[in-house]
């Protein structure tokens, strides 16, 4: 099985193209979209969506992931393996979030072109021409190594992921994603606010935390533990982004009382 | 197979986690998408796409249902077998136009936690952690009174549909759907209108009733019989929604001619 | 394996329809979504889609067309055979681009209601009552000669594409695709400037050509050869249609320097 994650759109056919190249190769493999909604080159909210997709598939499952600003630049095409999966991408940060959680296990390069799409590669849609076929190839089971060279880990890109600081009364973080309803995730966990009692203030208006979203009345906002574990600004039935003029990076500050 | 309806969007990657919850559980299955750009929470539109396309499907299609305002509260998690398939879905009249069509012939609520996603239940994403692994499973055969306790017909949550309004004269109804192209579906039947002649008077317009949308010429009004049997207010190249500026529930009014 | 490329959008279930005719009467069949996305009726988008796809998909895959602005007229439904595969779609000069590259072996009109869907054919939606179970069928090896009758090349509608003008110093085309990320892409080719050094010249802005998007600064314009091989204008991180106001068929002229 391989999923399929890019800032491609569904408009243009480029998502259809890149299926044909690994059905070509491997017609018998499932190809399962993750998003091809990613807004363009925003690798922060592709890192967020991989991290969180992974854990609910096979552990042999192949992530084909093209968010990719620096194609055609030096920036390495590579695959990546860890426990929950093969990771085929640019090296451009867009694993930060799996590795936060997962040891990769082997790392290489993909410069071997004997495994890249035959007739000619492209300065502009490496999805097609490189990652595509690695990726359909591998699905057959060739070892990593013959794609290209070993990578060291500690050279690989990563994000600047915003840092939670936490003190006694207080919690700041950031929003680290905007769903498709507005919803705005932020970066503190569940695990930070647990067992204490919570409120958010923003733009001057405190939001109370709930359990979901349909104890609050429509229209009215709310903070809760999202489905992704992490503190999220909601409007039941409404848009938060919206409503509160927030966007990726602004900072968020929870108030913890005392029980 | 496995068709899903959700009103999830395409960006965020939660359909594809319901797809991988889903092929983890049964690699096997052939899932099929059948919208996830319902407006959001809209569950009319949910229940009308839905009525449209199941009869397009083989009788054994499991369909999966998640529009969920209510996720996280009392409300029922269900499933029902008719002779056109089986529905995992919210208890929450998303199957109103279903029922329109056929007799349901089981019904239980999703209440044994064995067939759900093992490691948590989230308060807010029921479709990943509940309706998803319970449709992979039935997708095993497994009897449905293994699922949960049987649910009366009664007791299932109905929306309130429009009542179409027949005179001598004038047929009122209301528009039940916008398609994307701006169309606008009333809930006026075929049948209702068939062995006469009528038109329809919108914003005191006259519009006249065609039998495709190219018979007029381009940016012009026409009613006819859509494809999905009703009665359906179109502009020939543009966006009846639009020009004509309704929305949901709003009433149409058809002038019946005497032959 | 089936492709389908429509500008049924994604909302409304009607690509779902089909795939569930298509799965009905043949439920082995791998679907593949080449987009849904079309502009509406764009049948210059539509043709440049399907042209620059076919060679990434197996010689034997069946393309299923529905862009069709005069269904329930006279045009006619219809299958071509080409090296590249079969091609299901009305007459209306859809297949344009493939036919500039490719010989049709067969064509046929679809005129055999036996491999129509059963109950009824809507006047609106042959993508669901004919070209689906046309195509379902054919991939079951059905003869061509067996879906109607036999079609002269010459007969087929085509699409006035824009003609490219080549002097000694200019070379004149225009816009024949916009993308999702505003990218213009022109109908000025590889060959036509291979050897050449090359400016262009938009809204009194000069614009040099580049190898990839990456080496101009973020929200810079250029011009490069796209990975569909054809001139195209761009910016870096931004939207070229936007930033020009330009669209389909506007004139672009590029200015050759003597090397």
């Amino acid at each position: 099985m391989i999923t399929l994650l890019t800032d491609f759109g569904l408009q243009d056919g480029y998502v259809g193209v890149i299926k044909g190249v690994i059905k070509t190769i491997n017609p018998d493999l499932d190809l399962i979209d993750l998003t091809h909604n990613i807004p363009p080159q925003n690798l922060l909210a592709a890192s967020f969506v991989l991290q969180n997709a992974i854990d609910y598939f096979p552990p042999d499952t192949i992530h084909l992931i093209v968010v990719d600003p620096g194609v055609g630049s030096e920036r390495r095409a590579i695959v990546m393996k860890c426990q929950q999966g093969y990771f085929v991408c640019p090296d451009n940060g867009i694993l930060t979030g799996v590795l936060n959680k997962y040891q990769p296990q082997q790392i290489y390069s993909l410069t071997n072109e004997n495994y890249w799409l035959k007739h000619n590669v492209s300065s502009t849609f490496h999805g097609r021409d490189i990652f595509a076929p690695v990726a359909a190839h591998l699905a057959y089971g060739i070892p990593l190594k013959d794609l290209g060279e070993q990578i060291e880990q500690s050279s690989l890109i990563k994000l600047n992921l915003l840092k939670v600081e936490i003190t006694k009364d207080t919690i700041i973080g950031a929003i680290q994603y905007i769903d498709i309803y507005g919803n705005l995730v932020t970066n503190i966990s569940r695990e930070m606010l647990e067992g204490q009692s919570w409120s958010v203030m923003v733009n001057n208006i405190k939001i109370n935390s709930h359990f979901t979203y349909s104890t609050v009345e429509q229209s009215k906002l709310l903070v809760l533990i999202g489905s992704h574990g992490y503190l999220e600004i909601a409007v039941n039935g409404g848009n938060a982004k919206i409503v509160l003029d927030k966007n990726y990076g602004d900072l968020i500050k929870v108030t913890l009382n005392q029980l």
